[in-house]
């Protein structure tokens, strides 16, 4: 497989082109970001460990049937992952209140639901990424009522899965964001990445907090939680480490 | 029947208990707020116009089978209503995009939907109303499905009749804000009030703003659109006019 152009600069991946139009080359970089943008710093191993766990998270989904773009980690900061159009939609599943949930709601961060709570996000960065309803996705005609249906169904599904995985790591999966996408014969592919970027991940026992969360409200090392994660899913952390 | 003990105030009505334990009292205030009450005027007549208003736009409703909690204007400032309890949620109807949805979605004001949108907003002002989806519905436990699903086709239908409405008057009913309760059996019954301060109207052919928007973006005298929409439905304007 070979590298070619850079097609996508995002705010934690560079995605490049291939030899083969189906496969990009994806690059985790060095550098968090938060507050759609408005904090940002470059923090050494970070892309290494968000690749590593990652890819790890995807094997895991992939053993248990869950199909996304993931094909293969290919170094340190790199992945291979098949090429699709991503819905923009960011799909967010919540088993804990946190976060905008807990402002939203007025209800305590820690608050256990008896079910999964699913969002949609229209992933739009000039607009901030607001809370969406189904009758705005039929509007804006990001996604048929099928395909809504289904990208819920694949999010429950993945959240089965990923609960499983971390709660023998003696973590708590609170909430956390997906993204799908298209392939080219127009089916639905889990997207993006699953990293304590994506996910807010806390320990069971003590609650502390292992994932953005710490980059946002400067709780501690990014590097440092997040390489607790990494080794407690089995992986090897940081070379430095 | 006779008027007896305040039971709730709020920011354009006040709540008095009458001799007959299913029948309130309210009284429609002088008074003009914007923006979660961060914005206050006292507005001689305002009242009158809403109360008038909402008396005949109720009985409209009534004439056409939609059941709400109205029996009757007592006076300028006073009706007779049913004693419901509210369900806290506010049912917003959109046919053509304008405030908080042209922000939300970053599509332009005065942009006509193919099909009315809903939306629900939890009822709540120390949140600052939130919009919010059916899956915090249910898990607020605010409506059950099939009550949710009621609130829309309710919802729907009053839409359909206020269009009509409205249109002979040469107004676009560009959006408006619902409230629903339930009575002593359970029965589920349109509630609150139908008024330039809850519905986004627009003079059809000039698109003048004949709403609170006058009020909340300072486009001119509140009393004067007020009293275009009352006259311009059938209804007998302020005596000082």
């Amino acid at each position: 497989m070979e590298k070619r152009t850079l097609l996508y600069e995002g705010k934690a991946k560079q995605i490049f082109s291939t030899n083969d139009e189906e496969v990009v080359w994806i690059r985790y970089k060095d550098s968090a970001t938060a507050f759609n943008g408005e904090k940002k710093a470059d923090i050494d191993g970070k892309g290494v460990l968000n690749n590593k766990i990652s890819s790890l998270l995807f094997s895991k989904l992939a053993e248990q049937g869950v199909e996304s773009h993931f094909i293969k980690q290919l170094s340190d900061h790199e992945q291979l992952v098949k090429r699709v159009d991503i819905i923009p939609l960011e799909v967010v599943v919540r088993n804990v209140i946190a976060g905008s949930l807990s402002k939203r709601l007025g209800i305590e961060e820690g608050t256990e639901m008896p079910k999964p709570i699913i969002e949609f996000y229209y992933k739009n960065d000039d607009l901030g990424d607001p809370l969406i309803t189904d009758d705005h996705i039929d509007y804006l005609e990001i996604a048929t009522k099928e395909e809504r249906l289904q990208l819920r169904e694949m999010a429950l599904n993945v959240n089965e899965v990923l609960q499983g995985v971390f709660k023998e790591a003696g973590v708590l999966l609170v909430d956390f964001k997906l993204e799908f996408g298209k392939d080219g014969s127009g089916k639905i592919l889990l997207g993006d990445e699953i990293s304590p970027d994506t996910c807010r991940l806390w320990d069971r026992e003590t609650k502390q907090k292992l994932d953005k969360d710490v980059f946002r409200r400067e709780l501690g090392s990014l590097t440092e939680v997040y390489s607790i994660i990494l080794e407690r899913l089995g992986g090897k952390g940081l070379c430095t480490k």
